[in-house]
């Protein structure tokens, strides 16, 4: 096996922990590594981009180790988050004859750990789970802590499962042949960790950020880094009830954005929907006070030396008005009885739940922000 | 509210312990009920048939009680426990509005609770849910356990999640309006229950199964002493890694059957299918030494006079012949490598899990019960 992943453990109670091994090379590890979680078949759930540049590695490792192996593959992109997709997934799984006892695996994106796992959660009542995250933001986010599901018509992710993998292999190799823009995607989320509650590590972004993009050790550092991060957040709030929402720093703007652009990814992905919302997140602290507009400038700027949008101007096709992104935001999970939910920051590394802000001062700060353009 | 329920209480951990309340005429407390367990809005989940028998009743009390209240029905019948029954029934509830704090009401037979009971688990990752059942088979079976699903085109309930109701009101006068062969079909699982392990119960059943089913007091109890025995086994087992198969007495048979005539109410319905199990069971049990055939000859006895069918040849349509029981059975989810695992009994009330049983015992007993018709 590799000569030295990284490892996070994740220390959750009930015979739930599980570690995250973040290196390069590690999906050719994945069939010994499953052979050693003492499973005997493993159904491989992917996206076609995923499957064509990855697909034969992971299963030849499978193979090799013992295990019968097939694979299902989905469209790339969001559409597949899906009933439709769902259901297909489930129905290939049950047509590889994938039993409890057995894993499935999630080689791809956020999308495709998102299917699979809400598949794996509810396949037979719930079948063991592999996370293979082979993007940069389903490396540092949505392979670690559970959440798993599908989107409905109404909105994103309003149906799904709580269900921890039992291993995740981040093999940080498969970055390489990501795409520069889905590449800048991932790094909004891994600043935002930083910009949550590590300012040395913001600090350390700034200074190693070319690193990330271009497969350095800090690459591996970084990723390992945000999932600590995560995994702490998680272990401490798995439900979401309190500490866990901090993660959705950037994201009440980000979100809104995203519906308001159509979850078109030609517009905007999450990740640039996300670093818009940082700058705005920040910005909008500094005008209440809570931080120094100095910080808030660092922030923004450092997200554009990455090549991140930080302003609603960049947002191609425009985003509406005030109350159109005011009406976005509200509906939102995080909105009780009118009042928003912000995740606001005192100073880089301090963000804190900020409930029951008024909608008339969004309202204000966001005129000006299209004002200034 | 109702002067004196039956009451059985699910001391499950982890603050999941929850009540069944048993008696006549606890639809019209729903709402004081749902009130109590804080909830300020709910979602319906029903059939047509039940609508149009209880849904303004419900809802009714629903609205009396200060709960914004909305309904969806769905087709009566299995096909609605389907991927496209799911999306429409979750959809449905995110088009009402029903946040994580709100309650999922399921009101109905066994397809109902399963369909909404899943629907529950996974909306928003989880909203409380409350179980009606208006069957027979509902209020002694379906909703106590907390297993809920789905049917795939690849087989039934494959697809699911264990999800416990805060409550469960029994109302036994909903059982007024259901059909003579609804009924015997639930009063094969209530029998069931005397032939697991309870042995008094099940001569209790011989002297007083006419009040069952006319609605007197007999019907309360047996309701109740049913699901103190399954609440009893869902605490001590609740994933059904071991004791939770006692439940599945007469079943093997029984979805062997419903599967070979292709899940057509018409021909056969489950109870029908678990009576005939029932019988195969003891029968089989008795050709292994197990037991005696007088006790054999009882059970069959007893669902007979009840109106149930215990035999093959009872099946309308014919059901194949031994290899294609054989077959039928093999596909259930409780076999491994070939060998089948059967719940037999070494006498009335003395049920135990029997793993690894030849399948050529099972064909050649099949084969003389075919044989004498
Ligand atoms: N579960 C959670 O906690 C959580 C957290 C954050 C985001 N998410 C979800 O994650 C999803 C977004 O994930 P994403 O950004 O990874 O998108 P994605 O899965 O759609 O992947 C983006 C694109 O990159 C391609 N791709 C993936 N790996 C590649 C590789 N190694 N080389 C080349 N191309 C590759 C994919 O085919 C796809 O076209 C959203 O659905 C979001 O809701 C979930
Ligand atoms: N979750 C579990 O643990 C569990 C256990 C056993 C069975 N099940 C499931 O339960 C289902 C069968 O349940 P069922 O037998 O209740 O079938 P069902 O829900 O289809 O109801 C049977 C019929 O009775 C009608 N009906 C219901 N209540 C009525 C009333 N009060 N008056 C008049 N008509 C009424 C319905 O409209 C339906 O046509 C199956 O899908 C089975 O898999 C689940
Ligand atoms: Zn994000
Ligand atoms: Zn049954």
């Amino acid at each position: 096996m590799s000569d030295s992943p990284l490892t996070v453990h994740v220390p959750l109670d009930a015979g739930r922990a599980y570690d995250i091994l973040i290196g390069r090379g590690l999906v050719a590890e994945a069939g010994a590594r499953a052979a050693a979680l003492g499973a005997r078949a493993a159904g491989i759930v992917t996206d076609e981009t995923v499957a064509a540049l990855y697909g034969d590695r992971i299963r030849g490792s499978l193979e090799a180790a013992g295990l019968r192996a097939g694979l299902i593959a989905v469209a790339p992109g969001e559409a597949s988050k899906s009933y439709a997709g769902y259901a297909a997934v489930c129905d290939g799984l049950l047509a590889l004859k994938i039993e409890r006892g057995d894993l499935v695996v999630a080689l791809g994106g956020g999308v495709v750990g998102d299917l699979a796992g809400f598949s794996a959660a509810t396949l037979r009542r719930g079948v063991r789970f592999l996370q293979v995250p082979t993007t940069l933001l389903a490396q540092v986010d949505s392979s670690v802590g559970g959440k798993t599901g599908i989107n409905s018509p109404l909105g994103k992710n309003l149906v799904g499962a709580f269900h921890q993998p039992r291993l995740v292999l981040a093999d940080t190799a498969t970055l390489d042949t990501l795409s520069e823009r889905e590449m800048r995607a991932g790094y909004a989320e891994v600043a935002k960790y930083g910009l949550i509650g590590d300012a040395d590590f913001f600090g350390w972004c700034e200074a190693n950020w070319r690193g990330i993009f271009s497969g350095g050790p800090e690459r591996d550092e970084a990723v390992a880094i945000c999932c600590r991060a995560k995994a702490g957040v998680v272990v401490r709030d798995e439900r979401e009830d309190g500490e866990r929402a901090l993660l959705n720093l950037g994201h009440t703007f980000g979100h809104a954005l995203e519906r308001l652009t159509g979850y078109e990814s030609a517009r905007l992905v999450h990740g640039e929907g996300v670093a818009i919302g940082l700058a705005l997140a920040f910005r909008f602290s500094a005008r209440l006070g809570l931080c120094s507009g100095q910080e808030a400038g660092r922030v923004a700027n450092h997200l554009a030396l990455a090549g991140l949008p930080t302003r609603l101007a960049q947002v191609p096709g425009g985003c509406g008005d005030a109350d159109a992104l005011l009406d976005a935001m509200a509906q939102d999970k995080k909105v009780r009885d009118g009042a928003l939910t912000f995740i606001l920051a005192r100073g880089i590394g301090q963000s804190f739940i900020a409930p029951g802000i008024d909608g008339a001062a969004v309202r204000a700060f966001l005129e000006d922000e299209l004002r200034a353009g």
